[in-house]
């Protein structure tokens, strides 16, 4: 499991923009990238709050879910089709204001990726939100990758 | 734990347009309510679709989410800060066209409710998904369900 | 995704016999084996108590990889190497007593199976636990499963 | 949530022997405890082995249960009755000898603690299997901790 970044963070964010349209919509920018690490960060605005003036589940599960997936693809390559098999999050405390996404690469294996996500307000560093997803990796990645 | 509810379906909906108008805007529509359990529909539109036409994880995350808390609000009242505290989400396979989630209640305690749900493509009943999630129920409850 | 059971109830026990007897200590028995389903009991013993008379969460874990594990084997054939990637579980209330598990396949992939799982107090049927599991199927499954 | 530790290891530790005695019997070990964090180790025997020599699922759920558990009770002081309600693992390699878990406290709630643990071989460091455990904490934990 040699972790290896296979592309830059504005090559991720070019492809992204290119097959995800309606991901570039929602206001991610990639703050930083790493072997093993990204920081994804969100612009809040008023459709991902909920009554009271936090920011919903939905929103944060769909943060949590863009960095993992970010730093898989980051690795392994342009896989378009790699897949969400599992995400399991715990909504620690009440979210404020612009959040930002540390997702680290647990496993990177040849058919299963595990990434731990941590959710914090930008602001004030506070936890928000923790996740773990699994990703799984098409059989024909070296293909893909290459084309 | 004698599980009863507490609202109808159409006093649970009319609740939801009130204090969560986005929510209302996702396009879910509660099919059936009775003891314990829920089904809530969801018409898919452009916004929810990924690459390929399938829709989106956080799309049926958001469906999970909002079957699960619409149960457990018929069950305890209007109780709008209830809050997630957990949601597990395994993706089966692809789906296709307008889905539907029926939520059970597993234990709808003093102080946690867990549910579970799958959600299935409405037009073939093929299971496209199943979570689990656990909501935190404020200790006013009493005093916030008889307002 | 079509099922079908490739061990009976005891060809499946008695092959646990054989390569996990550790396993066949703990006293399980398979209730009932059909397509997609299977109920697996448990006797309690003092060494899986708590204090206070409860069954402790590692054995309410065990008790739900091992039942679906055993669903999972049944449809597969002998692929003693199958493994748990994730298993995610949720305590519903105070076991008494004997357990049951019912475990459901809702996923049986070339490369995934997701496995539903819920656990019982035998004598009263009391949901005590509520579990799901995704275990990776070794890619060279046929060959396995014809040796 | 301004953590703080209410005991030393030596009085965790003396205490689960009093009150857990059989969990002392797994031969689990606290070699740091600070404030927010703890290490656990757990010296592999036959009867946590699977075929292949790979430790047991249940074996890692239970490391992961128990240290977890004891950096909450290390926080919150002698609350016998905290019990866990949720617990998600990933399993991420072939585990090798003796085995060290790393918990975090995540959250520290009046009701609710959130944990996050990450399992390693204790020879090579190696990532083996990563966890994520709530625990529900009884309305009494003053009246507990003071007795």
């Amino acid at each position: 499991m040699p972790m290896q970044l296979q592309m830059s963070a504005n090559e991720v964010s070019g492809y992204i923009a290119d097959v995800f349209p309606q991901v570039a919509d929602y206001g991610f920018q990639i703050d930083n990238l790493e072997t093993g690490k990204i920081s994804v960060s969100m612009k809040i605005r008023d459709a991902h709050l909920r009554p009271g003036g936090t920011v919903s589940g939905p929103t944060m599960f769909t943060l949590a879910d863009c960095a993992s997936y970010l730093i898989v693809l980051a690795h392994i390559g342009k896989v378009a089709l790699a897949v969400t098999t599992n995400l399991n999050i715990n909504f620690i405390s009440k979210p404020e204001g612009d959040l930002v996404a540390d997702a680290t690469l647990l496993k990177l294996g040849k058919r299963l990726a595990v990434c731990e996500i941590s959710i914090r307000s930008k602001a004030t560093a506070t936890l928000v939100a923790h996740a773990t997803a699994t990703y799984s990796i098409p059989p024909n990645r070296d293909v893909e990758a290459s084309k």
